[in-house]
Parts: C-alpha cells; structure tokens; sequence
C-alpha cells in the first residue's frame, strides 16, 4: 500500500520514454479533497533544479492539489527553457484536471524531477507534456495504481519503496519515496510523497513534517553530497472526518520516514554495509549529529568498513574535527558491540568484532545525556565504478 | 638538498626498527645556533596524538634546538604511556646534545611521529629511545645526511620530498616533507620541517609561515580527511649575517612550501588524477577556497574524475551548498579549457574534454575579483583497496 491508502487520493504511473530502460517514469498524485492542505521541505543547495525552484514557489501558499514526478531527467542546470517545462507540466496538468471537473490552478500543481543533471531539453519536454492526458486519465485509487507511481519514480533503486501507518481514530498515512538518499545525487535524487487522510491544517501538518524529517531523512547521509532535487511533500486530504491526536500523528509520520528512509538507505547504491552511527553522552541532540555526521562522512573511516576493519582511530580521529562538546582524552568506541576504545585510547581486541551487512558504531563523548544516529554507506569499489561511469 | 642546506644545520636518518620493512625511520634535526627561533604550525584536530601535545608546548617560547621525528608509529590515541615516551625521547636527546657540547633543555627539543594510529606501546619506546645515541652521533651537515633525514620520515610515500630556495642576500631555505596530505591521515600524516640561515626574529618567522602554510599545504585536501600529526616547522638558525628583505624570505618560503605540497600531492595513495580546482570570480578569498574545497570534498565529482568523465553538475551542486556570495544561475565552468558550462546550463560539449594525469577545473562566480586554487584526488579502487585494507 503506498499513497492511495488513505481516502481521497488518486495515483498512476506510465512509461513515457523518458528512461532508455522502457520502464515507468512518468507519475501523479491527486488529492481530491476536501482539503487540500500541503507541507513541503525542499533540498537546502542553493543551486536547486528547475521543478524545485517552481514548486517551492507554488506550495508557498500552503495548498496543493496535485504532484506530478518523473524520472529519466533531472531538470536541473537546464536554464529558462528548463523552467518553462516545469510550468508547462504545471498548467497541461491544472487544466486537465479542471476539463475532468476538479477546478485546479496551475499553482496547485507541485512537479519533481529526479534522474541526470543537465537533461531538460525539447524531447524530455515533448515525452511528458505529451503524457499527461493519459497520466491524468489513468489515475484511481487502486493498490495497483499507488505501487505504479511508485514504481515510476525509481531511477537506480531496485525496489520501490512504499509504507503505510494507521491512527487510533482510523485515519491513514501512506507514503512513497525513491533514491539512494544523497548517496549519488546526479541521478538518485531523494523525492518523497506522503499522502493523509487525517484533517489537520496547513500549519499542524507543516510542524508535523518538520519534526519527522529532521529525524529521519535528513539523518541519512550515505555519502556527504547534497542534491539539487530533493523534495518531501505531505499532502491531506482531509477525508476521514474524524479527531486526530497530533502527538500521535507526528509520531506515526516520523514512523513511516523513518521508515521510507531505511528502505532508501539499504537500496543505497554500490553499498555492501549499512552503517549506523550513533553518539550518546552528547551535551546536545545537535552535538550528537554532528559528531555522528562527521564520522559518517570520513572516507577513510567508510573505507575501512567495506574491508571490516574496525578502525576506531578513524571514528576518534573525525570526532576532533568537529566543534561538539567533549574531553579529548573520554571518548569510548564500541563497533558491534565491542568496545574497541575506552578513554580514547585501546580496549578490547579489535580482532573479536565481528561483521555481518549492519553495522553499529556507538560513541560515547561523556559530556551529557543527549543521543542520535546518522545513518550511511560503506566507501565500495562498486561506489566508484558506480559513480564513476554513469553519465559516460 | 634539504633541511642541511642552509648553514647552521645538522641531520641525521637511520632504522630503529620501527618499521617491519627494515628501512630507515628515525629522523634528527639540530639547530646549531647561533639562532635557535622556531614557528610551528599543528593540526586544528581537537583529538591530537602525544607528539603534537607535547611540541605545541615545547615550541610555544619560540625556540627550539631539535627535532626528533620517526615514522611506523604515530603514538595517537596512546594515552599517558605515549605521552611519556614523548617526554623521554625529548628529555633523552637534550642529554645527548648536551653531553655533546651544545646545553638543551627537554623542551627544546620538539617531537613528530607518523605511522598508524593506536600504535605507541613499549616496543615503539625501546626502538626510538634505544637509538637516540647513535642518532644524535651520526647527524652532519652533509647533503647524504639530509635526504637520510627525509628518508627516515617516509611512511606510504614512494620518493623523499625535498626543496631549497636561496634568497637574493644568500640566505638559503631548506625543507623535507612526507606524507599523501590528508589523503589517509592514518598512515600518511603530514610532516614538514624547514630550515633556513636568514637572521630573522621569531615574530617574523612565525608571520612568514602562515602566509605560506595557508596557501600551501592548507589547500591540499585530498579526501578531506584532517590528521591527529600533521606538523609544519620552521627553524632558523641566523647562520648567515645578513640583511633578509622579508617579502621576499617569505615568497621564497610559500614557494618552497608550495614546490613540497605539490610533491605531496602527486605521490598521492591511489590517486590516478592530481586536480586543481581554481574559482575565480569570488567575493573574497576565502569565497574562493571555500567553493573549490567544497568541490574537492565531493565524492561523486572524484569518483566521476576518476572515469575522466567531465561532469560538471556534480561540480555545480557542490558550489551551491557553500555559503559563498554567488547568482546560482551564473556559475561557469571549464575543464581542462573547455567551458562545459556557461551561465550555470550546458554550453561545450562535453566530449571535447580530454584528460591526463594533471585535470585543471576552473570554476567563475561572477562575483568579484578573488582567486584561490585548492588541489585534490581523484576517488579510485586504489583509495578504496589502501584504506580498506592497510590495518587488517
């Protein structure tokens, strides 16, 4: 089940040629009311692609009625004419909606892109304006046709990834996303939508959204870069009239990110450990992440775990380069559940860990009662074959 | 030539078994006055190895009369016992040089290690302590006992780094080097020493290297990985009685620096590419290393240099997540001269790009007038294989 789980949404996937594969790789998704509520959290680069540069704009307002996505082409560093395909999407799609009797706007209408940086041209633009009519007329609120839009926005993933949550009160939340996190943005751009059900206004699901992507998404970090496309949207529709404990529905959001973004995360491309990295005894949760995000980061340390070597002086050595709260000489290292470094110096054997595709690093900074975890990848050989020979 | 160039210096190299292939490891330079002034800059890591604790002290007065340095070992993460060794190998060569004729105090004697992280136990001790004496009693001035000296310091490193320059009033520079710049902090640490005979006090001494260190080895970031060792010194020894116009002692030093860091870089560990990465057009300086570090930081952008594939959206989407003054939709970019990108959209096409080992990307911002060039590798097996591999 994915985003026609809760009432009132509609969905479709179809193949419009824009993938070389022949696969799906043009999607929609329609909320048919009564409420149209909209939250969005968008990539924080400053150079962002044309779909989000237009749907930032367009979500401002709070409401939106429909989601349009493809992949095959991320729309990004394509310039003026790149823009005016996004409107283009935008208008062909509010005015077919409005011809099937949905009055719609074209500022109604948020577009995603995801695929390679700098394909935006006439064909890309000709394959789905010339699709929307069947795109638009195909969509139902079938399981079938939830998985088919999911389906239509994999680039590299191997699966489509799809979850869904239900409140106390019986309302839905149902979520797709597609991507590798940030592990190869040029082509594996992160886009999430999530669908409810639930009645809540624009400002409760805005905070909601906020508070479950911030620990979720955006503590995937699978290889340090940031991509130009990458959108999470939460539409509602408002249709199951029923009360709704926003505590709880904040918690079953964060659930289900929670959940979409470990899918993500053991989809990552090239990856062949998935890696969890966690610091307690932080004096901040945003210590905790930093540090946490610093090891993540370290190419060295990531290089060591795709040869199961538990190399703690990699993990000591990338906590110091970040500006947490800590005593130099206090930090401790478990790997597996071997502490491998006590006091930042040697401990147990680091012959007696063991590997298996998860990994867990636990470090310890002495310095609070604050924890998280940032989640990432493994520095591989098929990483840098991977990446190093796609666009060619 | 090296360290012994300029006069007043003495050096030494030999093997105190530190290191399993048998070669030479520890390292000697002494300050024969009648000058003894020191400048020294550390690594900003906050978790410092022993070597590094100990010679910011001992340098923190301005004087210094020697410098012990060994590799296959980089006594980090060892606690009180490696701090002691520090201590002991300081306390017994200043016994040494005293002994010798030449009156030195423990804290004039500063201390480099480099070599894996964790290793510093009391074998490490005995080999360094056991083979001071004869260490101290074969240093000369002689051009084999300076590359003796550069040898004895090299750990991954395939050839000795070495470099003079001489100063229009006679004066000379020497410097040797060793190590992959930040490449893989674990083994390859970066340690510099520099000598010169120019009568020069410590305040301009200390001036002149960081003007050249921070346009030198500060913008070598070859996996932006930052060591626990990394050390640069500089000692005078006012051997030659001279006037020293300082503007140009201190060109001639950042050349020197630059001639070492540029043989730093192309001994690289697994590098296949030496890239430069120049932004001009900046709004300010620190615009200019901030955009071409945040390049040379990017994982996707090595790995795709690596497969000399010249992707410039990976280069554009790394500028956007810097803080750096720009128009995003006015970036240029040009590899190895031809300009792939103009105005932030596709402009060249790409297929005109050919490579060689040496790959020059220039990136405009269109922003002012400010340059800075940062130099880095490209993310090949033979990274992923050396890191994943070398302490197991």
């Amino acid at each position: 089940m994915s985003v026609t789980a809760p009432l009132g949404f509609t969905a479709a996937g179809l193949t419009a040629g824009l993938k070389p594969s022949g696969t799906k790789d043009l999607s929609l998704v329609v909320n048919n009311g009564p409420d149209t509520a909209v939250a969005a959290v968008y990539t924080s680069n400053r150079c962002k692609a044309n779909p989000v540069l237009w749907s930032q704009k367009a979500s401002a307002d709070g409401q939106a009625r429909a989601v349009v996505l493809n992949s095959g082409g991320a729309n990004c560093y394509t310039g003026d004419f790149g823009y005016e395909t996004t409107t283009l999407t935008a208008q062909t799609t509010a005015e077919l909606l409005t011809d099937a009797g949905t009055d719609t706007q074209p500022e109604d209408v948020l577009v995603c892109s995801t695929g390679l940086i700098g394909v935006g041209g006439q064909d890309f633009r000709d394959s789905i304006v010339n699709n929307l009519a069947p795109l638009v007329a195909a969509a139902d609120n079938s399981v079938e046709s939830g998985q088919a839009a999911a389906e239509a926005i994999m680039t590299t993933d191997t699966v489509a990834k799809v979850a869904t949550r239900t409140g106390s009160s019986g309302y839905t939340i149902g979520g797709m996303a597609k991507g590798a996190g940030m592990l190869a943005p040029g082509l594996a751009t992160m886009l999430v939508v999530i669908t409810t059900d639930a009645k809540l206004d624009q400002a409760t699901l805005d905070q909601a959204l906020r508070a479950s992507t911030s620990q979720s998404f955006d503590r995937l970090d699978t290889d340090g870069c940031m991509s130009t496309n990458d959108t999470v949207i939460l539409m509602s529709s408002g249709a199951h009239d029923a009360d709704v404990d926003t505590d709880e529905f904040t918690t079953l959001l964060r659930e289900l990110c929670l959940d979409l973004m470990h899918q993500l995360h053991v989809d990552a491309e090239g990856a062949h450990h998935d890696i969890a990295i966690t610091t307690r005894g932080a004096a901040s949760e945003a210590d905790a992440v930093d540090v946490s995000r610093s090891v993540a980061r370290s190419a060295l340390f990531k290089a060591a775990i795709f040869g199961e070597d538990p190399n703690w002086g990699r993990v000591v050595a990338q906590v110091g380069t970040t500006s947490a709260d800590f005593d130099p000489t206090q930090i401790d290292v478990i790997i597996n559940g071997v502490q491998v470094c006590t006091a930042s110096g040697p401990d147990e054997d680091p012959a007696n860990v063991t590997f298996e595709r998860t990994v867990d690093v636990s470090i310890d900074l002495h310095a609070g009662d604050d924890t998280a975890t940032v989640w990432t990848s493994d520095l591989t050989h098929d990483y840098v074959e991977e990446n190093s020979a796609y666009s060619s």
